[in-house]
Order: structure tokens, then C-alpha cells, then sequence
């Protein structure tokens, strides 16, 4: 079994929550799953939903199943399954300012060092394997010194940490209390398996760390529509790149220092699989809430071609935004378990590569996808992840 | 030196001729060139073109200047380079039947034994290296014993050949002849690669064959574009492709029969990419003759994702439909000569399944073309073809 | 009361019956009846089906509501009233040669001439105001002599003769025995309204005659598209639309002579719209069975601007193709009502402008839709069709 | 002759005056110029340009010809003819503050009431019957009363005034002073026509004013796909429209209070033409400044058709964004000089209405723009505005 807590009971959550037991129950294949046609040696019906944390006083109180049923009830069966677990009270600092008003939070009520208490005895009793963050974007800084995070929680200092960074802690925390390994997932963009103080942290605590920020939307088809590119020596001149939705994480990313953050990664990964530069328009676009979880992208690219002649290619995508990365969820925690189970800890490259799109370390470079998903598969067998490695 | 002669003056011949001395001239950056920014032991400078056939009358007689002076001028500027070779008459046998009216054919005026005789005579003079082959895309049909080939063009039977068939069995009668090797490089669609007789026949002779039907167009994107689909698991419901263009391969293209032979390609890639069949319609739909050689191609998918969900994607391209093509020359003209220094012969499967679109030898599969990159570079590295392997 | 029979209860009728009765008992808004916001004098309450006909073995002797059921069931809700009408067995000649094997039809079993009267007999008791053609696209040429008809008829000539001809002269055959008037819309490309010598039967009979060919689709989408360009002097360089569907009618359209018969109509519209010729690829060109009723547009326009400069658009269009159509009728059938009230009769223009691709009378110009459906308006009002006129 | 000044001599002039002189010389079809096929009373080869304006160092003082050698030399041949006419120092508040720096503007070396008088005094010599101002987008607010632009620029309140409200009331000074007429043309968003104030005195004074915000772009395209829509009846869910270009007017429209205007226009433009509101996302997105003049748009479209299912619409343009402008214009200053003729003044609404994005006068609705061009020609047919009315 992998015990799996969830940070953050939103849209991802739920479509993780849902479509993880409707695979677990058979009655839809594990598509959008990359792993789920090669043999991990953990299997998805092992996964295992043991706790839940939001700071929605409209969730808290709540079972997972009642608060699926709300957000995509309509769109999908909800399992009774998700009536066994309770969404609790996490923290969320100033990671909702802007984007929800009357939110919860422990921190209300007490110091971040006692919230991080409870959280950790809460965790004791839940005895997690793996712990997924999926909370609202949030504007949030690499820590300078890993000492500052202790300080700043002891200081509670709630204006310059973010909720992330808390969880993170209580990880730490949590291991050290109770000698049990967890894994960390991280797949929203604060710096966590690209903060080299906490990785270096979890390193030395032997905990596998997964980060940062999911790769799913219109990247992972950018970056390989660009390594596309670069396998013809096609030189391109630039990208356009439009992107809408009308779930909260798309509210969120409409402030606009949050919108940068995800600026800076698009610049870096075309830099990274192209060899050089190139004039680019990539961002969050616009948040129009009657498309829900609808995402919408446009996209336009311009590249020479032999004898410097132009080509021009137009691509429009509209997905279901959440379920894309709750597909990756499933596989990252059957990873994190075999980490675990092989002694393997820090930011795991091979695949935080595939799956991430600021792979952690710091410092490390992106690749297309589609040469990161066989790097992936290398590597899985090499630590004998494989059942016929 | 690359010794090089082309079969067919046409659009890509034009494109990859004038291209070629752009590049060697220092005018233009090899923009659509694969392999140009990896050191390939064979330089682009070394590339010579020292013959080239055709059978349009308005073509032969006239040097290579002349020809893409009319056809391609207004577009590009021409090398004067290219004012030392002069079109020579080829055979077409029924290649051009329904496409072109009054065509020449040495064919027309003596037996195809002669005709032969006479070719090989003129390959003698010119002693090349590489022979590529761009006619216009014909119907022809593998060989059932490699007797056949040496058989009909004995007894003159043109009904039964087709004129890439010829010039294949033209470049074994030259190596019988001077004992000199040449790579043969057939970038269209008749089965020549995919022949198992004449590839026997070329691995005997210890000539290198690449083939059949250089990957250009729509078919390596949409490769790409399912293999970026296979990572994540997404299961796709249907692909709808529509091509179109205004150049003579493209009228070729509209004949039913040569239309088919390209159905057949995408069909099996799907599935050896996907692992599943996928309904699908995909072929070169039209042809409207002020496009030129202007392409558009149409895409749609749509796909499950996780939670049973459907996505889909929309894709419109415009390219120039010829130099994408002659791009992909200068790497295989290359590549042909590595391939004689290098002793390698027979239909050479790691060049041949990134460059083309149905790889031989026969019975191959296809992978995506990221991948196949990918792997060319990795056996380039292993025959030592690159400069730092 | 408006008595309704339907001829061919394939998607469109099955849409049109169970659209109709859904926006009757007010469980849907009228979205795409054109109308639905002009007050008609004949309100869409009054619509009845009173009778359905088609030759498939697995249709005749069901009520429509098991017909629709079985073929739309899935997307939609289908009304019980529905149940009350019964398809009959019909005539359809070689309308359905090469799209659907096993088909029935009253000539199999007798001469056309009775077959006529068996259908007569039946009308005569149903009671009809207004007959809707939406028989499967069949293959047809306009008569050389109205005598022609007749005598086809009694001549027993099923090989000349096409099935929509054949109702249309049953429909003056009842209006000879009963007296009675009603309104014949020809939804498919026969030619009825196009054909001079079934349009002077018609006006020499009292009877309105709306056709052919309801503009659904694309083509209306490329009616005002072009328009606009018109109204900005943009000249248009060319057109290319790609059409595909999975449904039976594209399964008839992909039998080469069928689809001729569009590529006329449109190289008339972009002339008659623009004022002059543009090159362009229009046509059904793809038959994708799993597509079912989901049509997949791709079209794209290339066109000079203000000081010869170059533009470009190009769109993708997702429909679905039958519900278009049968928006369409719930109009037709009013207007069709209102003609006989207002004994208005022959082949009504400012009514098939707007809703027909080959609007008759023959000779008819093409206009833009959003102009046509001005005049439509003006011409209602002058009529007295409109409530507030 | 139509004496013409040109206020900012930007790219849409250089394209206004460029594109004018080639057309005048037979060197290219008027296309983009939406009357060239309809017989107007006022020829294009009578406009005359006699001034143009500027506040850009590297334009004040040189030719018209020199200006657009530099901008569009490498798109367009310059006509010498353009080498007759300086660019002369303007003035621009506070209009390109954030866009350009080191700009000029006589508003640095007096007041603004002797500026206008300088401006005044050099009209008087050019004597022009139309003003074209194509100034860069400004932020600006309608006027509470017209002794307030008086009192303002005699007050040299330079912030409170925009530039084209000082160009605007030179306009009526030269009227004043030497009693002659002239047409203003507003193609900026600034409120002209749209200020009551400043059409109640070009109406008092015996003026046309023609304005705001020339209707090209996505704008037109939008309003004539919505009338599709409209024809159809079909529900409209939600309308995204992404923009980006590289020029002067796009880097303005960044700064988030000048894209506030352009919001307000779509918004209202939706319900006037579809009667109902709907969620919209419609704005100038992004500036990419290689794109350069190059505009690309693109539009997502879902909307309910008959029976409540959905179909949906994407669209990409690429344009080319200053012609587009500059063709309107052609027509503008002829109609301007028409109005003078015909003795019509203020605010023209059946000219705004085609031409104008924000159709004054204030409170004015938008239709498509196909119904409009067809008020338009109605209403130049009424005034005796063609040769064959």
C-alpha cells in the first residue's frame, strides 16, 4: 500500500481523488497516466488517499467525496470510496490573498510553530509514504539559508514564508520525529526541489523530493514541438503562445508577479532543448471563469527552412486542465514508494525531468519530453523499478 | 569530394541544388539541414553536383542554372555555380503518365538495355559518389525475384517497370561495370529500400541504398505529435489529416492508385508509434495549382485523457513543400559517402528511419522521428562518422 | 396547425423531431431556428408530425421514437410524443446505391405509378400542410420537359427517375386529387427548385416550392466570410475547405459524382459573392465513420490587403452536421404554411436565399447569408408574415 | 483635389501615403480600399497630401518618403512623389509617455495656445480640406463641457489634454479664422466623435467629424461572425480573442489603462449585435516587437445550435495591421471631402458606423460591419455620393 496525503483539496485534487479509485475499481482505463503500460513495480491499486488538507472553509469538515461531488460532480461519477476520508484545516499564509476571500487557516488561531505541531501529530496517526502538494499557485522565494526556515517559523514570520515551505518543514519535521520516510511531491511552482537548501535537507534525511510544478498544460507540447524543431535544424523565429481557463489556479496566476514566475521557466526551456534564443510571447494569458477547467491555447510559430525559405505553424488545443496533472500524480507517488523502497532521496532528476517543468536541482536543464519519458524509463530500470526490467 | 547526380530536375532537384551552393557560398545559414550543427565527418562544402537527368523537354538540354532559373528565380536567387551542369535526358517509363504531356524518355528512342547502357556509359564520365533520386512519385511495385528486374528491362518491358526500378538496376550495372562503389539515396515512394531483392542485391554489391520516400511534410510531425501523445498514456479516439499543394507531385498524388500507397505508410506508423490503430483519415487530399509549392496541411485529434475525459488539438500548417525535402538531401548525400568509406551497405535502418518515411530494409518499424534522431546520432557516433564521436 | 411529413428519417429528421418536440414542451430554447426571435405569424407550437417515410428495413414499421432512440438516444433526450407516429415505407430508387445495402422501397414490390398512389392514398388521410425532403444526397438531373416526369413514371423508368422526383410529383398528384394545398422543401440537392419545369408545375398549382440544398455546414460560414472580405476590397488570392464527416450523407458525397454536384454550387457562390473567380478546393473530402454527426471543418484564405500586402486566416470548425440542418426546417415548415395562407406559390426566392445553398428558381444568384437574411425579413414583413410587421 | 495633412506619421501613414501614391501611379489595384469598386463622386487619384505631423526627433524635419524608406523600405517600393512633403513638429502631451523617449512636441518650447496658433498659421498656407489623425493610442477622457478644452489649452493645462484634443480644436480655430472647411477624421480610440461637446461645435461649425478608432483588426471580423451567429440564432457561450503585434500602437496598448478603452468597445459591440451579453476575453494581449507590423490574432468561439448541443469555432489570422488602417482612410478622406460638397457636418453616423470601431455620435450602436456597408452605400446613394446613384 502507498499511504497518500494531499495538500490542497482543489480541482486537481479531486480529479486525482476520483479517477484514481474509478482506475482502482476498473471502470475506466488509467489513460492520461504516462507509466500505467509499463510494469512499475508499484501498482496504482495500491495508492491509498489516508488524508487531505485545505484551508476552504467551504472543504473543511467536508469528506473528499462531498467535495468532488460539487466541483465535478456534473462532469464525472463520484466513488463512495472518497466518503472515507476528511479535508482538514492546513495553512495557506499568503498564498490565497487575492484570489479567495474568507479563507481558513491554522495559522489564524495559533503560531506556525504549533500549527506544524498539529499537523505533524496528525500525520503520525496517517503514517503517509507520500505527501502531494497541489495548493494554489503562491508567490514564494528560495530560502537564503536553511536555517531561515526554521527561524521563520519559530519567528512566525507568516509574511515572508509560503504554505508550501510550512509543508516542506513539517516533512522535516515529521521524519525526524518519527524516523518513517516520505516522499515529497511538489507540483506547484515554488521553489522547493529547486531550492538548494531544502534539498539538501531532504538529502540528508534520505527523503525523495519530486519538483516543481507539474509539466502539464501547453509546455511539454511546446518542448517538443521545439525539440520537432530542432531535429530538422529548422530555425525559429518566434513563438506566440495564448493561454485561458477559468479554474482558481488560472485566477491566481492573473496576479502578475505570480504570471512571471511561470515566464522565466518558458524562456529557459527554449533556450535549453533549441540552443539559442528566441523571441517569445508565453505566458497565462487571461482568466475567463465561465471555462471552468476548460484550458484554451493557441499557438503560433515561425521557423526557416532550407534555402532560408518560411514556414508557419498554428496549433489550438482546448483541455481539461486539472486532469492532466492528477495523471501525473498517480505515477509520482508509486515513484516516490519505489524511491523509498530503493534508498533513493533529494530531487530526483530522471524524474523530476519527465515530470516537472523546473526539474530540481537547481540548475538542472530541460529536455523534451518525449526524450525525458525514455531517459525516465532508463533510469526506472536501472533501480530495478521495472517488474521485467 | 561527394560526387553527386540527380535523378528528376524538379522542385526539390531545384531547391537543393541552388540551396546547396547558397550554403557552400557562405550566403545562408544550413537552416533544414539535420545534421548540421553535429560534426559529421563529410562537410557540406565537400557536396559537388556532377550530373543530373530529367525528361521534360523544356528541362533537358538546359543547364541546372537555367531550370531553377524559371522555376524557383522569383523565389531565390540562383548560383551562377549551377551554369556548369547540364540536365541530361533520363527515362520515365509511365512515371509521368496522367501528370506531364509530351515528355522525352531515352526509352522513346531505343531499347531500355541501351538506354541503360547509356546512362551507365555517362556515370562513368561523371563518377559519382551519390545518386538521389526525386523524380516525381510513380506507381510501381516490389520485384518478386531479383531476376525480374534484369529480365523485363531485357525485354524492353516498359508496361512493367518503373523508372526508379531502372535507375536502381543503372546503378548496380555501374559498380558491376567500374568496380567503383555509389550510395543510392531514393527519396520517393516507390519500394526500392523496401524491396528485399534489391536490397540483396545492394548488400552483395556493398552499396548503401537509403530509402523510400523522404520524411517530409505533415507525416514526421504528426509521428511526433503521437509519440508526445504515447508519454502521457492519452489514449487518441481519431486523427484527421488534410494536405493539399499545387505542385506536380502533388498532381501525381491525385491519381487514386499513388494515393493509396501513401495511406498504407501512415496507417502502419500510427501503430507502431501508438501500439493501438486509430481511425483515421490521412493522405494528400487536393490539388490546387496556383498553391505551387506551397503546403497546407489540416490536423485534428481528439483524445482521452485522465478521468475518461476528451481533449482536443488543432493544427494548420504552411510550408514549403520542396525544400523541406532537399534540406534532408544534404545530410543523406553526406551520409552515402560515410557509409562507402565506412564499407556499410544494403538498406542502412538507422539513416533510413529518420530520414524517410517508410524506412527499409522491409519489415521495419517506425518510431517516432525525435527518437530516431536520436538514435542516428548515437550510430554515427559508433561507425565513427562524427569528428568528436 | 401545421401538419408535418417527413421524407427520409434519417440524423436530420431525428434531430428536427425530437428538437421540435423538446422546444414545444419548453424544455429547450430554440437555438439555431433562425427565426425563433421574429415573431412568425405561425408559431413553432403549431408544428405536428404527422408522417415519417424511409426505405431501411430497420426503420419502416418503428415509431420515430424508437428510430430516434437508437440513433441519437445517447445525446440527447427523446420526447414520448414521439411515439405516435410510425415510419412508413417509401420509394428511393438508386438514392441509396453503394451507401446502404438491404434497403427497402415500394417499387421493389410494384410499379412506380402505384407505388405513387399507395403514397397519394396515405397523404390523403395525414393531411399535410407542409412536406420536408431530407432524403440521403442522391444523384440527379433536372427534367428536359415536365411531360418527362410523367411519363417516366408511368413508364415504370426507376433508373431515370430519382426518388426526391418521384415525391415531388406525388406531392401534385395529391394536390390534383385532394385539392388541397401543400408546401414542398426540398432539404437535399436534387434538383427541384432548380428544375424549371417542377417549378411552373408548382406555380401553375398553387404550391410553394422551397430548395435545394439547406445551407448548413460550412458553405453559409464561407458565404459571409467572403462577404466580409468584399466589403473591405480584399482580394482574394484562394479558398481551400476540407470537409469530413462519419454520418451517411458524407458516406454518399464520397461517390464521385455526388460531389460534383456540390463543387458547382460553390464556385457559383465565391463568384456571384466576390464579383469574380477564386482558384479554391471546396468539397466533402473525407469519410470517417467514427466521426458519426460530428462535422470537422478546416479551411483556410489567402488574400491582398492595402498595398498588395498578404494575409492570411484560417479556421477550424467542429459541428454538428444533422442538427444545423433540422434548425433550418423548424423555420421552413412555418414559412412553408404561411405561403399557403398568403397563396404565395412557385419557387420562393427571398425564402431559399437565405436558407438554401442553390437557392431556386433556376438562375438564382448567391448572396452572403447575413445580407440574405435581411431580405428575408423585409420580404416577411411585406407579406404580412410577421406579428409586429 | 483633397487637400490631406496626415497627424502622425506612422506606420499607418506610411502606408496611407505610400500605398495612395502606387495606386495613383497604376502601380497596384486599390485593394483594401473598401469604395475602389463603387463609383464615388471624389476619385483617389484627388487626394493630395500637404502635411504630415510627427513628434519623433528622427522624423521631424524629413520627407514623407524618407520616413517610409526607413519603416516599410524593405516591404514597399517608396514613391519619389513623397519627397514633396516634410514631416513637420506636432505636438503629443502626454501620449507616447512609456512608449517612445526623447520625443519632441512644441508644447517644450511655448504654451500650448501659441502652439496651436503656429499650427493654425501653417494650415492656413497648406489649406487642407481633410485631417487625418493616426496619432499613437492615447488615454484620454470625453470633455464635461467645450469651454473646458478652450479654458484647458488656454490654461496650458498639458496633462488634463490629450494631443488629439488639441489637433481637434486647431481644427476649429482654422474654421474660425479663415472660415474655410475641412473634414477631421479621428482613427485613434481618443473621443472625438464620441465627445458630445466636440461634435456639438463641428456641427455648429459646419464640420464633419468622422471617428473613433478605425474598425480593423479582429474587430470587424468579430462583429461579422457574431451577425452569423445572429442569423442563426445560435447562443453564443463565450468569445476568446487573443492579439499580439510588435509595432508602436501594440506597445502602447500594453500599458493596462489604454487597454481598458479597447475593452469597453468589444463589450458593447457583442450586445448590440447579438442582443445578449456574453463572457468575453477580447484585448490586445501582448507585444512581441520582432513581429513588427505583423498582427495575429486568434479566436475561440463555443456556441449552442438546435437541440442544446454545442459546436465551436477557432480562428487564426495573421495580418498585416497598419495597411489594414490605412485603406479605410483612403475612403475617409474622400467622403470627408464629399461631406464638405454636400454641406453635412458633425458627426457622420452612417460613415462612422462602417468605418469605426467606437461609431460616434456618442451613444451610437454597432452593427456588423457587412449590414453596414450596406447602410453606408445607401446613404452615399441618398446624398448623391456616386456617379451612379
Amino acid at each position: 500500500m502507498i499511504r497518500t496525503i494531499i495538500l490542497g483539496q482543489g480541482m486537481v485534487a479531486n480529479y486525482f481523488a476520483v479517477g484514481l479509485e474509478r482506475i482502482k475499481a476498473g471502470e475506466i482505463p488509467p489513460y492520461g497516466v504516462p507509466l500505467a503500460n509499463v510494469k512499475l513495480r508499484r501498482k496504482i491499486e495500491e495508492i491509498e488517499i489516508v488524508g487531505s488538507y485545505d484551508v476552504d472553509a467551504k472543504k473543511v469538515g467536508k469528506t473528499i467525496y462531498e467535495v468532488a461531488k460539487k466541483e465535478i460532480g456534473e462532469v464525472s461519477p463520484i466513488p463512495e470510496k472518497l466518503k472515507e476520508v476528511e479535508v482538514r484545516e492546513g495553512v495557506h499564509l499568503r498564498s490565497l490573498n487575492g484570489v479567495l476571500s474568507g479563507v481558513l487557516g491554522l495559522e489564524r488561531k495559533m503560531t506556525l510553530k504549533d500549527a506544524v505541531n498539529i499537523i505533524v501529530d496528525q500525520w503520525r496517526e496517517m503514517s503517509p509514504d507520500v505527501i502531494v502538494n497541489i495548493i494554489t499557485t503562491e508567490n514564494a522565494k528560495p530560502l537564503n539559508d536553511i536555517s531561515e526556515l526554521e527561524e521563520r517559523i519559530n519567528g512566525n514570520d507568516v509574511e515572508k514564508l509560503a504554505a508550501t515551505q510550512v509543508y516542506a518543514y513539517a516533512t522535516l519535521k515529521y521524519r525526524e520525529e518519527t524516523r518513517r520516510k516520505v516522499a515529497f511531491v511538489n507540483a506547484i511552482p515554488t521553489p522547493v526541489a529547486n531550492d538548494e537548501n531544502i534539498v539538501k535537507m531532504y538529502e540528508k534525511n534520505g527523503l525523495p523530493l519530486f519538483g516543481d510544478d507539474g509539466a502539464t498544460g501547453a509546455t511539454p507540447l511546446t518542448a517538443d514541438l521545439l525539440e520537432h524543431m530542432a531535429t530538422r535544424n529548422r530555425k525559429v523565429e518566434f513563438i506566440v503562445q495564448f493561454n485561458i481557463a477559468g479554474n482558481t489556479d488560472f485566477l491566481a496566476l492573473t496576479l502578475p508577479e505570480r504570471n512571471l514566475m511561470k515566464e522565466v521557466t518558458k524562456s529557459s526551456m527554449i533556450k535549453d532543448i533549441l540552443g539559442y534564443d528566441v523571441p517569445h510571447y508565453i505566458k497565462p494569458t487571461g482568466y475567463l471563469e465561465p471555462l471552468g477547467d476548460r484550458k484554451l491555447v493557441a499557438m503560433h510559430m515561425e521557423y526557416y527552412t532550407f534555402n532560408n525559405l518560411k514556414d508557419e505553424i498554428y496549433i489550438n488545443v482546448r483541455m481539461n486542465d486539472s486532469p492532466a496533472l492528477a495523471g501525473l500524480l498517480v505515477d509520482l507517488v508509486r515513484i516516490g514508494r519505489i524511491c523509498i523502497d530503493r534508498g533513493i532521496c533529494g530531487a530526483v532528476y530522471p524524474v523530476n525531468l519527465f515530470y516537472m517543468k523546473m526539474p530540481g536541482p537547481p540548475g538542472s536543464k530541460s529536455i523534451s519530453k518525449i526524450l525525458a519519458f525514455q531517459k525516465l524509463k532508463e533510469w526506472l530500470r536501472e533501480i530495478d523499478g521495472l517488474v521485467e526490467g
